[in-house]
């Protein structure tokens, strides 16, 4: 229905070309409209956690991903017209649910207690136990929530993935791809758990966590997913790892730039709580191996400290900045920025495609939130 | 292979009958087997997940669901025979992947620190961080680690079934199924979770956490998912429903039973682990309701709390047992297995799986572990 428009101009952001964030969101609301069916069913106790995912899948979150595997599949020649269009952005629109899995279990994991500016799930559950005076431990209660909540929106992801009406040849070929990315994701996390514990990261292993956890993740599969749903054959998957890899890696480090200096406002995270939760970013293992004997030590005392304070966290962007880290990780998006559009420039894509995938490098690597 | 073979003599357990629980571990191996390569791919810190997950998968476990599900595919007329056996084999066996995934999660949510006699799956990790003398909060490592496997298992378990091998036509016609199955089972969770949060359970509640948390996720739908994968029709669902509903109720009852009666040597968790956690059941629900003013003080006293002692637990028992809720549970139990076996006698499944079926009656509710 929209692939002859002409290509966006620069006012419109690359994800809401051709409607794209709507129509994810309207494929979200439909689904989670069945599920909360499905749930009341069970019992009235379901309430809550209808409201809750209803509000945690809605109320935001840039649909990165169901964009890369929605242009993934516009990129391979996939015509969006009528009810094909539509099963393939039901198809897109499942990597949200997993995202959402991925969010829910990574803030109870790190005790993060808020996302996007709200109460993180595990946390809203402890208010619900604390204004219901129910017994027990709240934190407790919270935390099994949040687990279960997680849970729901894994498996949510992949039936809506598997029902979403695209035919069963293409869906069969996808859906490997799918499998590998729900894998990769978790192992990812597991490894930069195991970083975290390990300590004094190297930029190489903190390069490892980023390709797992973050660029195949967030951009490589769901292109793959995308192109595999049209029948793109190896050379187009080759062709979006090319470009996804580096996009990918670049999105991640903006993403820890984000961390330590992005603006509160925007972000929806207080002021350096990647610095609090003792992440271990390319950008500290960079400070830490060009600081000073008395920078590494600061690093060391606070970076992973729970109470650190506004001066604390003034204190390390300091040193972030003056071993020269921050200069460098700059200088690696931009290069890694360079590679991702040097490898679009040639890939065997459709010109519509390829024209948002550009404007998608610059929504994934210059951005403040 | 071997449909055409005689029931099962007494000597054999039901669940061994045609080798099942045989072919069940060889699926599990090697579909282990392919994830450890896909794992190892990631990097070298992934050893010990790998080794974990095929530990807890191949060590021990009834392998109840994917019975119910072989079973419920062979009395629908599923013929066992070459590669759609296997087919069927590798499909039942998924559930075991699910169960895997909702044990770990149940037992990191529980801070339960056994399974099967063996460190539970963040106990494991938890001594994996103090071995290697890792930075930061040992507990938090292990409380990731498993969150994370469980969440490996729950992926595993849609991939297994989806690659199961099985014909496209009947696998779309059994995955709403395994869907619903999954939804469920989560709710119950929540809704077990919610029953422990508000107290004071009534027998009427307690027994909907069972219908949805194991009465239908251990029986109903496994039979159901088997029942689609051969091509059986509403019906045969409603009659394996007539089957599974009560007796899954009936062996939710007997493992609530055991949980506080068990013999620590035979089940592998301490004795009355159900009542340290404050697990709400229909025994003490039913114990509340006839218990004397004192009897109850002792039960709101004494269950869940987590340093209750060998001579709490006798306490405990004691006043289960002369409130007369054990005796109820009892009949209970019976009365629920007699529904199960008149509606099985007049099921319309093959003559083999009834003689199965029937043998598996006892075996969820005549046990000692």
């Amino acid at each position: 229905m929209t692939s002859s428009q002409p290509p966006a101009s620069g006012a419109v952001h690359p994800l809401d070309r051709d409607g794209l964030r709507d129509r994810v969101n309207a494929a979200l609301t439909a689904f989670m409209d069945r599920q909360g069916a499905v749930l009341a069913e069970v019992g009235e106790g379901m309430v809550p956690v209808t409201a809750a995912l209803r509000d945690f899948m809605l109320d935001g979150g840039k649909r990165l991903r169901p964009g890369f595997c929605y242009w993934g599949w516009r990129g391979a020649g996939g015509a969006d017209e009528g009810e094909t269009g539509e099963a393939a952005i039901r198809a897109a629109t499942s990597l949200e649910l997993l995202q959402a899995s991925a969010l829910i279990h990574d803030d109870l994991m790190d005790s993060s207690d808020t996302r996007r500016g709200k109460p993180a799930v595990h946390k809203r559950f402890e208010a619900l136990h604390a204004r219901s005076a129910w017994r027990g431990d709240g934190t407790g209660f919270g935390a099994a929530a949040a687990l279960l909540l997680g849970d729901l929106c894994l498996t949510w992801s992949d039936e809506m993935f598997s029902g979403s009406g695209v035919e069963p040849a293409a869906l069969a070929a996808a859906k490997p791809l799918f499998d590998v990315m729900r894998t990769e994701v978790m192992a990812g996390q597991y490894l930069d758990v195991l970083e975290q514990a390990m300590g004094g990261g190297s930029v190489d292993r903190s390069r490892r966590v980023i390709r797992f956890k973050s660029a195949k993740y967030t951009i490589e599969r769901p292109l793959h997913v995308g192109a595999a749903l049209a029948g793109g054959g190896p050379d187009l998957l080759a062709a979006y790892s090319a470009y996804g890899l580096p996009l990918g890696e670049a999105f991640q480090l903006r993403d820890d730039v984000l961390g330590v200096f992005g603006d509160p406002a925007e972000t929806g995270k207080p002021a350096g709580d990647d610095l609090r939760e003792g992440k271990r970013t390319v950008l500290l293992a960079l400070a830490a191996e060009r600081g000073s004997r008395a920078q590494v030590r600061m690093l060391d005392d606070l970076v992973g400290d729970p109470r650190l304070d506004d001066a604390g966290v003034k204190d390390l962007r300091g040193v972030i900045e003056e071993t020269g880290a921050l200069t460098e990780v700059e200088a690696m998006i931009g290069a890694l920025t360079a590679r991702a559009l040097a490898a679009l420039d040639a890939a065997p894509v459709t010109e519509d495609a390829r024209a948002v995938l550009r404007g998608l490098v610059d929504a994934a690597t210059v951005r403040t939130v």
